[in-house]
């Protein structure tokens, strides 16, 4: 018995699919574009990106309504219902996603004018860097149902947490350092959050690929390498004759 | 002709809600330890937060799946279609408002030994009443179905984000003025931007009972009484004799 014989259903799910891949490219470009408006303090860059967000917001509505019109109509089983199931969960991401990077678009926006050292420009970027990847990876393993290559994108978060941790210490010295870098690094930091939970959901998306295919939840349920410390991080002040 | 005729149906609706209504009891008491916590350096009860947090993904994954076979096996149409729906997404939201809440009870773990001058943690706990308030409302409102209710919610997050944004503002100043309070008004801001987030997300519930009663995404796409300028904002710097 095949897993479906609607071929109506095909076009729908075909649908859902075109369009699952339009939101991924429009979230890929907006992840680029605010990184790079980041570094270039490319302020009509980052007004790009806010304005890109509107029509994934648009996808992502279309994408749950049609989805969930189409389990109601078609009662899809196995498969065919996990891939339903599968496009409104990584619709949802992938507008996450678009809502973070234009939340670094804002921010580019804000320190566009302030004094920025670009050392400090260059961890962001470095780890902005790792995530595009990342988001790149998970996209190509969607497209392709690769459970292999999911898997990979689900391990490397890790590392991704480790930078942020690294970088989240490094921010706080700079302001310890010199109070002028406050109001710039305070929004460098929030970049550097948003961008972190930008990884955060690309792992989800692996986990969703995972329970696509195999039909268990079985990433999503195991314990995430979370590495993500930061949330518990303090530094000590280093200030010269404040060390008593 | 009745909205709805199997029996059964009803049972499962009667679930979905049971669970959703438990969801809510368990994000609110969440929020208001995670709050209280902050407030009182409670370590314990910043880590029962923590703890809470797992029964919450898994309601959330159960009422996902409930809901979609619920579609699945049994078709609804008009509202029993919305509220199945309904229940999906705000299910969602009290999934990430856990999320949040646990992230604010991490943090106080981090800043618990740290120097808390009282007065900067009153602005934030101002701030998190303001939240808990719009989230007992909303799930109230989405007891009761109450549109109106809702709307008042929608409506109330303006004076969250205004309330945000002054504070925003006034932790970079507390860091500016004294490099010792950086570590501990970067976690606070953490915590204030956390709790904005919940605001956020009371309002995306308020979406889904305007949607849930009238069958039509009203609310969700007129545009928000948005007032988050926090990202555009930046603190001139105070410092006695460096204003040239």
């Amino acid at each position: 018995m095949p897993d479906h014989i609607v071929s109506s259903y095909d076009t729908d799910l075909e649908d859902l699919r075109r369009s699952i891949s339009e939101m991924g490219g429009i979230a890929e470009k907006m992840m680029t574009d605010a990184s790079n408006a980041l570094v270039r303090r490319d302020v009509p860059l980052a007004q790009a990106v806010i304005a890109a967000d509107r029509r994934l917001d648009t996808l992502q509505r279309e994408i749950e309504e049609r989805a969930i019109l189409l389990i109601a109509r078609r009662q899809p089983m196995a498969i065919d219902l996990r891939e339903t199931v599968s496009a409104i969960r990584v619709s949802n991401d992938l507008e996450r996603i678009g809502d973070l990077a234009k939340n670094v678009a804002k921010r580019v926006v804000a320190i566009a004018e302030q004094i920025q050292p670009q050392k400090i420009v260059i961890g962001v970027q470095h780890m902005s860097d790792l995530v595009q990847e990342q988001l790149k990876d998970v996209l190509d393993a969607y497209g392709s149902r690769d459970t292999k290559a999911a898997l990979d994108v689900w391990e490397r978060d890790d590392a991704i947490d480790a930078l942020y941790n690294s970088l989240f210490r490094e921010l706080l010295t700079y302001m310890m350092e010199d109070p002028r870098n406050i109001s710039f690094c305070t929004h460098l930091l929030f970049c550097a959050k948003n961008i972190e939970r930008i990884g955060d959901h690309t792992t989800n998306i692996a986990e969703t690929i995972d329970y696509l295919v195999t039909g268990v939840n079985s990433l999503a349920e195991s314990d995430r390498p979370k590495n993500d410390a930061s949330n518990y991080a303090t530094v000590d002040l280093p200030l010269p004759g404040a060390s008593a």
